[in-house]
């Protein structure tokens, strides 16, 4: 599913690339000038960087939405990009801001759990705490690190800055974890998960992922199987929305390799009447 | 209305250029990561490709919505500018993914009628279907074209690859088409059309275009004409807004070149209770 | 707070730089593809220029919130950055549309307030009435001034014209003014200003800045503070939302500057029933 790798990797210390990419993934909004200012910072560090989007929009401080959309979304970049993770409720206290290595490509984001869905996926390779202010903007407000910590720390990463260069390595088991929910099996053979959140369409990610479904499948030699939400009968596990009547709820396993609840051409989360944290069942008929 | 133009555009084959600029419309919204993930897919294979959002905020599968927005948009892009549209319903299904060269620019779009008003308006080249899998990521989804086929592809034929490599010909007339309605002149010698969208503020957007609109006047010798909307009549055609007093309704053409209904200072949509494909009429007054 | 500038930037009449950096402001939201139409033009006619978007979400034709907005973000952006503010319910009329270089960066904007925040802010180096339409594209319409003249003329800024090459020079004292409010000293003592804007979580915005507190602080020696908003009191000037329970009511200097009022956890807008222009005053307890 990757495309090819087009960075020159030589080795965890350094990158050169012809790109330097660098990803936002924030909760701002896009009403606000808060992303814009970020870019401008960091194209005043670094000329030469390109900037994605991923997405403003999270759900405000909501580190579980923000953590899955990430890991969705950076399997699909090129090596050595620098993802910019800014869903950040402890801005102002004393949490930790991380700078990652993890498969082939670099994460600056908060010590919160943002980055769990990543590391869970992807082989971890280094982490150091940022705490070096000579990569910072000369003020820091309280307020707005994405702007004075986040933006010019990434910005030097892009520019071929040693992760070592940010601040003291950090052990992979200090990091915050627990705070992303994963799907896991019940006693009765079962795979129980949540609801993460609704996308534009009301349709409802969850935290069953393409592998335990595989798992179940395997185990129960391919018994058919059903999806309750909440307590619900849903149906089956189909492969398109077309394999049910308009209107009707369906369970699919979406582009991100996560289960989905949809209704054909109508809005799960109104329609089922859903919310985060709703829990989410597959079993055998 | 067009820039200069920029490219060295040396043949139907093979484009260079030092920009290679691609252009997303898409109905997939921004407050999920598909977008980014897209571009992610584009700077793996073409890292000197540049990026332009034309909307990803067309009505979901209002394949005529795409089509009025993206003929409107395309104009004012350079040549051999690769723009991509993915609003898609038949994802997943049978339907053809075509390449087109139109005018001097390149599509790439599902062949299900949203390219029909660029192809009214601009003198077509080439087309083909995309079909070969080598310029495609490894794995394609049933569900996400957009990032698994379409752009890939547009990354590649930023990069200069010839339409021809990605598939076999194909004859235009085989291609979808009555799909986007257009205006008509009926036997009483009217205008008739619909409303195809409101905008942000409420403004229709409709079928009926200012060349329909001059040929009227030539015809009926400059007679003052009036507009109705759902049979009820709106008022004769104005130049500009501030032409009429705050809360009324007015007619005018467009920066697209289409005749639009509003209200001066208010919510056309709201205030005439319109809905998309609610019949329009010019017509002397 | 100002990153490394990174241009060179010899004379006030010739800018030189590998990033040519642009900027957009406006109220045209991202439905339609107005934005994307922009950066078709300044593509076709400066392949190399970068384009940052600022926010394209201001409240439709509030000049005042564009200019507080526009203010924010500009001293974040590398010397000799062009930006583009387009919030302009002038536009067919006979308004001006000026360039004008202030501090070290560039703004093209119609001269109707949308600058008086940046000029009060930076100093005033030169600037012209844009008149010459051989930067424009050949056609320009009466509506979409922002494709016709304000995108093609950033454009040429940013490929090193010359603004002196634009039109005839203006004098700064005949430049629209006092459009924007600013919070001013009452006679009793006490800091008055109005709420600009609630931003997409409910905070509330106000024109009083923190210089103006750090004046009435040092007038008064230091006596404790409250604010008040529409005449009810909302309680003392905190350093960070943790500092009062959730669901209360605060009042801090935002990240721009500027005091904002919000609720902890909540949204300010709709529980404290606030509306654009309520009075806000900051006085002694």
């Amino acid at each position: 599913m990757r495309p090819t790798a087009i960075w020159v990797y030589p080795s965890s210390k350094s990158y050169f690339s012809p790109m330097r990419l660098i990803t936002l993934l924030t909760d701002f909004g896009t009403r606000d000038e808060y992303v814009g200012v970020m870019k401008g910072v960091v194209a005043g560090i670094n000329p030469e960087a390109r900037i994605v989007d991923i997405s403003h929009h999270i759900d405000p401080q909501d580190i579980v939405h923000g953590a899955f959309i990430l890991a969705a979304a950076t399997p699909y970049f090129p090596a050595g990009t620098v993802h910019v993770a800014v869903v950040d409720p402890g801005v102002g206290s004393s949490r930790r801001i991380l700078a990652v290595e993890c498969g082939d490509q670099r994460f600056v984001a908060p010590d919160n759990g943002l980055l769990e869905r990543v590391l869970a996926h992807q082989p971890f390779t280094a982490a150091v705490q940022v705490t070096h202010p000579r990569y910072y903007l000369e003020r820091v407000s309280c307020t707005f690190h994405g702007r004075d910590i986040f933006a010019p720390v990434a910005a030097h990463l892009a520019s071929g800055l040693a992760l070592s260069e940010l601040g003291p390595a950090v052990d992979r088991q200090s990091m915050v974890a627990g705070v992303v929910p994963r799907c896991r099996f019940s006693s009765e053979g079962s795979i129980d998960g949540t609801v993460v959140a609704a996308d534009r369409f009301g349709n409802l990610m969850t935290t069953i992922d393409a592998a335990a479904i595989d798992r179940l499948q395997r185990r129960t030699g391919g018994t058919p199987m059903v999806v309750e939400l909440a307590g619900k009968l849903i149906g089956g596990l189909v492969a398109s929305y077309g394999q049910v009547a308009e209107g009707v709820p369906l369970a699919l396993v979406g582009s991100r390799g996560l289960m989905e609840i949809s209704v054909n051409c109508g809005n799960a989360r109104k329609v089922l009447d859903a919310r985060k944290k709703d829990r989410v069942r597959v079993r055998v008929a």
